[in-house]
């Protein structure tokens, strides 16, 4: 059996606090009827004003893995030639979507742990004359890395180019600045299960009028992610197959908390968050994976002391201590360990965690001086 | 807002028992640790009882439609032939969908409110000397019209036709006795928000030997309903992408409810629900569209009376008496109601439920004696 009070510090699936649970606790309804009308109305609505957006965004009952699947058969034609700016596992994971859909994929590939640079993003469209490249591909914040992208210096990398933008967005939006239309994004991916502090299940994807000028040309195959049937039915407050009510129920819920906060204040507190862990970490005498300049609010990735396994010092901290950190994906396991900081967490969750931490890493044989990363945390906090 | 004590007598979503919805407020959890693991791989087995299947069965969060694309996209090339017997909506939307993932679909199609003729099938099929029909897709239980197939049969009438048959068992799994291996149903694809009794959300999928050889072949693009991936997950006690952990959890509890009431036990009652339905509508002077031996343990479709609107009446029904009827689909929009009688659903919500439409009737000027058909519902509960 699960123990109730852990301190689950990943970067998705996040806590969902109880009032979230309580509004998932909804009995059912109709989901062709006047209620969920309603219900689709008010959450697409403030689902957009996360985005800052005035382009439709539709809700999907999936994991975020779906949404980007929608992004690539709804905006891309086999054949079709897309460049995937890639910085780590979902950045691959996004290009191996377009590929299995019949892509031509062109993956810039930067090394893991840092961010896309746009000098070369701008020198690579700028080649293609001919306008070949369809789509620009790119992940917002990379999670199995923990670093940000800067969108805005990418969409103007692009300058006068025509392909679209497509943002994944799952691990960012809600905890860092999010302006889609202001920064031109075409397609915008993002879910439930990280920022917005609900259970896993939900896809959101924003489209733009340029977007949707693509989709009516495209010829990949699709139905259950099919973006131009979902907007159609949005439009009479319904979904083309039935809707995860309980999820959207919990999900008016969750924005009402995130709208009592305040968008400005909550990424001031994952800003603070993020702090708190990398001078905790850094104390305690951890390598961090990103530079400050782009280092994630959402996680941080941290590397084991020479000599320790990851995956051990994660354990010993599970099992002794009941804090769940994240561990390296792929070429990164059982070298790094992640601590995420988005949702419903707050300052005191982020001590608890690097006490954890440190508890860990003496039991691990490791020599650090106890406390100090936590009063490292504390004078971040108190800054 | 909700009324809280509505009777949501519809085909799906169904009523959620409250002590799922507790068990769907369990905290997060790590869907890469132990605890998921043990979760996953009980509410797999789980479900595979259910199926009666030692058939492999994944579960993807997802609603009902997306198990139906994952049937389509994982055993069927673009370019092959296949036959889809259609007796409703819900059989011309899985033709739709292996349509629109370049299937060649020839349809088979039987006046809605009646069953697939087994007959006309084995003709069809023995005619297919050269094999060219690649599979059979049929739905067990017709959500549309409230007809269920016989599968036994239809199997039978295949005879030694070398392709797969697939089920579209969404609306029947749980409510009548579904014998995948026994039978030879090569893919099963079901769905959490009916006999369930979770809110929508999951979706699940049996694969059988012979489909798994069919799906190493298979030439369609996928990623997301990739089954193969997901088998190959499963075996670590994983998923592909982050699962719906809550419903997962709200699954396991809907499970032991399953399990506590007997497969057997639960037959019996939605068959009792589906006769007192019956019985009433017809002491209402009401024509019901399915023929006895063919009617849906799962819902009954009923005809509004001569000159009275179908949605005027559940319109009546709704706003004065607080139950939820479902209306007809497309061309029996306006000329039927449906009656769901699937689920967390007891005798007397059904007694409730004449009761309402009783008074609707008299409400929208159509003359009836006022708890005959009540009268008629409880003559079979006592029976």
């Amino acid at each position: 059996m699960f123990l109730e009070k852990q301190f689950l510090q990943m970067p998705g699936p996040t806590p969902v606090p109880p009032q979230v649970l309580r509004a998932m606790s909804q009995p059912m309804i109709n989901h062709r009827g006047p209620e969920f009308k309603e219900l689709l109305e008010e959450v697409t609505t403030g689902v957009q004003k996360i985005y800052k957006t005035e382009n439709a965004v539709l809700i999907f009952p999936a994991a975020g893995t779906g949404g980007l699947e929608a992004a690539v058969v709804n905006f891309i034609s086999p054949g079709e030639k897309v460049l995937v700016a890639s910085i780590g596992v979902f950045g691959n994971r996004f290009a191996e979507i377009a590929s299995k859909f019949g892509a031509q994929v062109e993956k810039m590939e930067f090394e893991w742990g840092t961010a896309v640079d746009p000098a070369q993003l701008a020198d690579r469209l700028a080649s293609d004359q001919a306008g070949e490249i369809k789509a620009v591909i790119v992940t917002h914040n990379e999670t199995s890395t923990g670093v940000i992208n800067n969108l805005p210096a990418i969409r103007q990398a692009m300058g006068n180019h025509p392909a679209l933008l497509i943002v994944d967005a799952v691990s960012s939006l809600g905890a860092v600045d999010m302006r889609t239309d202001e920064w031109g994004l075409d397609v915008v991916v993002s879910g439930a299960q990280k920022a917005f502090m609900l259970p896993p299940g939900l896809a959101f994807v924003s489209v733009s009028p340029k977007a949707w000028a693509v989709a009516e040309k495209c010829t990949n195959c699709k139905y259950y992610w099919d973006l131009t049937a979902a907007k159609k039915y949005l439009e009479k407050g319904q979904t083309p197959y039935t809707p995860a009510i309980s999820l959207l129920t919990g999900l008016r819920e969750s924005l009402k908390m995130m709208q009592a906060e305040g968008l400005d204040q909550a990424f001031i507190r994952h800003a603070r968050l993020r702090d708190m862990t990398r001078a905790a970490m850094r104390t305690l005498g951890l390598r961090l994976m990103a530079a400050d300049d782009i280092a994630s609010s959402s996680l941080t990735s941290v590397y084991a002391p020479e000599g320790i396994e990851a995956n051990k010092l994660r354990k010993v901290v599970r099992e002794k201590y009941n804090v769940i950190l994240s561990g390296g994906q792929q070429k990164l396991d059982n070298k790094i360990f992640r601590v995420g900081h988005l949702g419903w967490v707050q300052p005191l969750d982020i001590v608890a965690t690097v006490a954890a931490i440190e508890m860990g890493l003496l039991d691990c044989g490791c020599s650090i001086e106890l406390g100090s990363g936590v009063r490292a945390a504390q004078q971040v906090l108190r800054s």
